[in-house]
């Protein structure tokens, strides 16, 4: 059993009631306005505060990352649209995805004609209110239902000029985002990264910020039992900008980064999805990928692409670290994505809970996954004299148990890792890391020191 | 659009027209009576420098070239079997085919029964003239329809001896090819070569004279626009013999090839089949693939294999060059294949214009398949600023273009040509090569040198 | 026609009779009960020395062999069980099998309750006397028919004790082991190993004992006639215990090994099984998939596992040998796998003698797998001038020796073998290697030396 693993057991804390934690968390971030500045974003972190020692980090406007420059803050108060007769036809306090985030403030009459233009629908799925921005030109708008901009459009010939009102602010200020290092034995590091940027969106993407939350709770717990390997650094930050921020501000660390993964989307009912890293076979899309198929559960793995969410930064080619994404249904796929139907029914914590418990798996294979040298290279050890074999010879089969010992022991030469060797054994990662526990204490194995 | 694809369009040539053109010139070409050397070859040549500037090269008989020596020039005037009454009972002017290529001299009398060891037929097709050569042992022979040769034999018994008249010489002289050298930026040179020494068979290989020919045309007309990249040298050169002859005498210019492709077979209705070169993974192979993918039309690819037309000897281990051949049918795989039905209607202007589109096509890619470097790779650069991002965020697709541009900001790391990047983002070569020209505009991207 | 080839018709011995004499072999060794020390595998040897000129070694108990020890040697002259009644319930005299393999001496008296902790059987298979071992646990026992031992379960509440008789002895001794080297022009050495510790058991491994006599036998005569490429080493060794006490007495000679194969389980009527060394494509591996395939029959392929046979040992990573293991039906996937109806009827000479011709047509392609370099590597040869060619040009087909000679010629470049060359070709390795003789006696291909 692994370290990461006794953490759902210990703790007495099952999946369910991990995923139930996880979902009742969201609940509470889901009224909130975010956006990719803003306190939106401190009251987020700030809740996340409450179960996690996060570090919240301020960068001012104006500073120069890379090629972009952090912007100016965005804070909304209020924002509305009323008709001739005084009705809010659109209200931001009823959603905040009704604004289009970022927009200036403006307080003006305007017809319908020029009210139009700044109206934002999907005529292909006319209950639901769209979710845009405007981050980079400024602007204003309204996200609506289109069956409600039908309406509007209906009674615009008899009515009057709009009142259209945003309270909002666009000044410098600061990006905000933020980390919590979990130090191990090692500075190899592990990137949790999520983006907390979107407002009332719970699949993409307050299920990654809750995620990362309580994979985060549930390292810390194990760290009171027993020092980790690898260092973990969980990163929650406005996507791209955040994650071109945080590259820019850390290049001399990202070199630590041995292993990562961006967390999003992973509170749907749909099927597991690996996005493999820009390096497609690297470490941490071997450890997924057996992670996986090792839940006798369907999945998909899809090659790197240069879109998504922030492995895109990650992956750049100036950059090219191994992180990957796992997901439930990628963005974009499906019809819920980016509208007022990325809602808190649309996410369950029976999925949630699924999700989290594969992270973990992962984490658990990532911190176990050594080379062994094997001791005594020339023809097999003597298993039976260490009580290690059955003592009647001649039987039929053998225990998995025992043949996962000669795969490890055939293979622990220095150039195959326990994932190798599970992966060509066609055993579990969980039985191979077992019985090579045992022949280390046997001296039989010895393990290999990182980062040869 | 590419430079090569430009000429069809901006000379308002369609592809039927020129195929048409090409079908014209094998019809001028057609009653020529080729062999491996002699005045057919010339007379060839000759029609052909009404389209394009080619030198004719002599290479004198007995010149050692490799394990070869140029062998005696043949030339043949008329050639004919009569019967004891007279009657031309086969006829060197009503077919070239009928003579056995290469036949030396004879005026003589003789029963069927000493004929018949000279005549060549295909029983199982009974109304064709098989093509057949003697180049390398001295011999004589006509070749002619298995159901004339079944009516001979009838006759044979009342008729009388036979006459044989062949007017043919074997004597010292020169082996004649074609050459046409079109300087680009580079010295790296594309070859294109074509055999010329079939007599009157269409697809092999006046279709390929033709294709080659007006190839060299649309060259022509491109270079006087823009310099091309690459040089370009055309050969049409009798087979084996002359492709081993100009190895030979170009030696120290070898190593220049860097794409080569042999032209065969390019007329017929059959799909497209591209035999992959030696090496199997140069970039002709890739390009030519590519290109062949992007028609959405079916095509087969072959391995190479040391049988088929001149690339065995380009082909050839002291030598490798990357050398593939593009044809429609392969050579033997057609039952018209080296007889007399190898005729003007088994090929078609269509096919011919298809034929020569694809290898403008690869000529275009090859031209423009450069490598970039990310001039910002840290990150992605900020494109909405440049005008080349859609202003607004959150929507559910993006378009083909902005994707093609990320594909190629990401993999812009020099270790990727524009193709490997077309290949590994499915998008088409074109629009990757036009997104990277847009990027390179804009200082994103920087083309590295050549010969790297 | 390889040389090993010749042996069966020179000899004018086809596979059926070689197939009887081994069957014949097998009968006689049969009804000695070997065992992993002892005179019965004494014996045993002597038997085969009647057939070839076998060294016998023997080595001291207590010999310290990498993790192991030689242990005792262990004799048997008779057991049995007897009722109250004094009749044998349970015989040695009737088979070998009906003894716990290295069951240390006892005579005693008990009761059924007693008696039943050293009793094995199949309930699964109630006919078969299971074979068991206790090699290196000092202990006794008996295997019998489970339906034997049910009938002894229901008379044993009305009978009274049984006695019981083991008369063996464990003592300090030697382990026996048979060893033949027949040297070749080389040093490089191909490795046969069978295990000879199984008392009545056919399949496994008296056919693997059998055919390693004949192949033996079959190369001594060839080499009467010519001297053998490659050294080869047979060995006739307990299983386990013997390669690693072989392996740690020659360490320094290990190095010689370039291929071999372990041989077992060859007699059955199932199909030919490869287990591939542990490289996984070492000559050794391609050249018995190549004979495999040459076959036409149907065959299987398994990757290297850390079971089975003393591939295990040769395998192990301090030797990794390129070792690999060519059976019929694998061990474990025959229900009569170590029971007593792994008999003489489930073995059949066709059997025997086919996998015979099977590892005589893979020594066969390692003696003649040579690589060469082509003599005139630039263009093709002229091979019509030397008569290699058919005379006249043209004709639709050639012959597949012809094309076979492209094949060898073009790929003959220092870098592929004629194995490499027959499978690129996909003309068998016996054409290849014809056509390699025919070009290098006209001085076209020189063979390259050995051990580049």
């Amino acid at each position: 059993m692994g370290k990461a693993l006794e953490f759902l057991q210990q703790e007495q804390v099952n999946r369910a009631a991990c995923g139930e934690a996880m979902h009742q968390l969201m609940t509470t971030l889901h009224p909130i306005c975010r956006s990719i500045t803003g306190d939106g974003v401190r009251q987020s972190l700030a809740i996340l505060q409450q179960h996690i020692p996060l570090t919240i980090h301020e960068v001012p406007t104006g500073t120069a990352v890379f090629d972009w420059t952090v912007p100016k803050e965005w804070n909304i108060r209020d924002a509305y649209v009323k008709n001739a007769r005084g009705e809010k036809v659109i209200d931001f306090q009823q959603s905040n995805l009704h604004i289009l985030n970022y927009s200036t403030p403006i307080a003006a009459q305007m017809p319908f004609a020029a009210l139009k233009q700044h109206l934002f629908s999907l005529p292909d799925q006319p209950h639901s209110i769209p979710y845009r921005t405007s981050y980079y030109r400024e602007s204003w708008g309204f996200c609506l239902a289109h069956e409600t901009l039908l309406k509007l459009e209906e009674g615009a010939q008899e009515e009057g000029d709009y009142e259209v009102y945003i309270d909002a602010t666009l000044t410098d200020g600061h990006l905000t985002y933020g980390e919590l290092i979990l130090p191990g034995e090692s500075e190899e590091t592990v990137l949790i990264s999520c983006h907390c940027c979107h407002p009332a969106l719970c699949n993409d993407n307050l299920s990654g910020m809750a995620l990362s939350t309580y994979l985060a709770k549930a390292l810390i717990e194990q760290q009171a039992v027993r020092q980790q390997r690898y260092t973990y650094r969980f990163l929650f930050i406005p996507g791209t900008i955040g994650s071109i921020t945080w590259l820019a501000l850390h290049e001399a660390e990202v070199e630590k980064i041995k292993h990562g993964l961006v967390v999003a989307c992973v509170g749907d009912e749909g099927s597991l999805t690996y996005k493999k890293s820009r390096r497609g076979d690297a470490e941490i899309d071997r450890a997924v990928l057996h992670a996986l198929a090792q839940r006798q559960q369907p999945y998909e793995v899809l090659d790197f692409s240069p879109f998504g969410y922030d492995e895109r930064q990650y992956c750049s080619p100036g950059f090219n670290l191994p992180v990957g994404s796992l997901t439930r249904t990628p963005h974009g796929r499906f019809p819920q994505y980016h509208t007022s139907d990325d809602n808190l029914t649309f996410v369950t914590p029976a999925a949630l809970g699924d999700s989290l418990a594969t992270y973990l798996a992962v984490v658990d294979l990532l911190e176990r996954n050594h080379y062994y040298c094997n001791l005594k290279p020339k023809g097999e050890p003597q298993l039976g004299k260490r009580n290690l074999y059955s003592a009647f010879g001649g039987k039929k089969d053998a225990k998995a148990s025992e043949m996962a010992m000669l795969w490890v022991l055939n293979f622990s030469d220095g150039s195959h890792s326990l994932l190798d060797i599970a992966e060509k054994s066609g055993y579990g990662f969980q039985l191979i890391a077992e019985v090579a526990s045992i022949l280390e204490e046997h001296d039989l194995l010895a393990r290999m020191p990182d980062g040869r």
